[in-house]
């Protein structure tokens, strides 16, 4: 069994902000030993979130209207108020919203090749930027 | 370390669709060479989704108008309006439900067994039926 | 390869109620043989969860209360109807969030340590209380 490790480096510079990372994670496989697996993104962070969907820039406009209309930018929030007046801690929404949509995700390995459907992308969902964040990336197999 | 792949088929007829899926994992799981490790079912599409909880059709309904509720299948959807008339792409809110619900699951293979709490199935959560499905499955382990 | 298995007991004393689970995976992990792989903590009930983020009690009643905002304990729900007048079967609203939030948590494990985050912790999230718990741990690797 091979257990291989990487990281991708993403910049943010809106609020709310989704990027297509399915590039980066492709050429990981590619370059990669592990023909057989499962290759792992996972996101070390609390206030941002990685999923699987369409490379459609309006789609994603739909994503993150959505996000918004269901937790708040503003509310009221323990959190931020604990920490009233730190403009780095008014973050309540984006916790929440990484418990709802997920903290990482798992893809097949295949002959070398990353198993993604059509319409698939792997993306990151920046929910409380601008900031450079860095996720782990773990390929397991054979 | 073996690797096993397989795939689960699924046909829906309504809009919106739960599909148990548990005797097709767990005839995946007993006929394969795996007899520890880890069963993946993996969603190569962006417009559904799969889970894990209670074979109950109440609950289904309870589930799926709860997904509609927070989600509607008619907004200002930017997705939908790009592709104004294509009626097979009006099905913004099944992408942003795909993010929420969750695009894969992961249950333990123990000595040839499925790990399945007692009242938990495999669920298919189509969201843009009736369409014809394709699940990855993939079993990884010794 | 090696897989090992472990479990975790949680006892919960509220309807809703979030328990940091991150000693016990630490502890599974640097008790156990494998060094570099992935620990997963599988959740075998339908109406708690699991996900990870920050250990602060403040965010976990901002997470709380959101979940019960997004889906109300007491709704028009079938499943509760069905089981009108059995207690402990009014929980169609810990179903819906536990296909929200998430049924476990996968995280890697590198040189025999866990990897997490600054910020990050391993919650449990009771939906469904006072019960008593128990999740399956799982570390694959080598």
């Amino acid at each position: 069994m091979g257990i291989a490790w990487d990281e991708i480096s993403i910049s943010t510079n809106k609020k709310l902000q989704i990027v297509d990372i399915t590039r980066d994670v492709i050429e990981i496989v590619e370059n990669g030993k592990v023909k057989d697996g499962t290759v792992t993104i996972f996101n070390p962070h609390v206030t941002c979130a990685v999923c699987i969907n369409e490379h459609d820039p309006e789609l994603w406009e739909d994503l993150l209207e959505a996000y918004q209309r269901l937790v708040p930018l503003k509310g009221n929030y323990h959190h931020n108020a604990k920490y009233d007046g730190m403009s780095g801690e008014q973050n309540a929404h984006a916790h929440i919203l990484n418990t709802l949509i997920g903290q990482s995700v798992s893809l097949p390995v295949k002959s070398g090749d990353l198993v993604l459907g059509t319409w698939q992308s792997v993306l990151f969902v920046e929910l409380d930027g601008s900031r450079g964040r860095k996720l782990v990336v773990q390929i397991a197999g054979k």
